[in-house]
């Protein structure tokens, strides 16, 4: 059977979870223009907390969306990167965040609209 | 300003949050062809709880993406439908939806190799 978000417990409901969450949406599209330093990331995504954004990028490292890469420097330099993978998500992402800051002020309206 | 959901308190953040719920994208999927009824919402997303369902379509309603219509026949007749800003998320909505589903086999491949 094809993957089915609409079923409880097909896989790709999970999936869907966690490309639509906000901290993935953040950090891929911050990943957009090259590979980034931990804290590179956490500066561009205002309000991550250090845990969160290790977390989150640990789960896209094992979704195969990102990789992680230690450079023999010292100190080391970890550099976090888009996978082939993860870039296919730039377009879907991209068009969900656009989507979000282009129609804010209608649903600003809406809203103000259903408390009166 | 134009809204900016890389900082920490910008509307559009909980905005992105919201769009990209799973029950979010289930639900404005279903609606695609046309109104539907709670229970036929409830049915088509299989899992979803009397309760999560009605708080999902009420923050829609809200937001102004879905409007609730009762019809006034025995016994009255409920039913949600996407607004015009609502239809205008289907298309963004879909390709998260289609990428989920079209990338989870590549997605299990990588988070078997990162297992070993």
């Amino acid at each position: 059977m094809p993957p089915d978000p609409y079923q409880r417990d097909c896989p790709s409901r999970k999936l869907l979870d966690r490309i639509g969450d906000r901290w993935t949406v953040l950090v891929i599209a911050t990943l957009e223009d090259g590979p980034r330093r931990f804290s590179e990331i956490r500066r561009r995504v205002d309000g991550v907390s250090q845990k969160m954004l290790t977390q989150t990028l640990r789960a896209l490292e094992r979704d195969g969306l990102v990789t992680r890469t230690v450079h023999a420097e010292v100190p080391p330099r970890v550099e976090y990167a888009l996978t082939p993978l993860g870039r296919s998500l730039l377009d879907p992402l991209g068009a969900l965040m656009r989507w979000a800051t282009e129609h804010l002020g209608e649903v600003e309206q809406a809203q103000q609209a259903y408390a009166a």
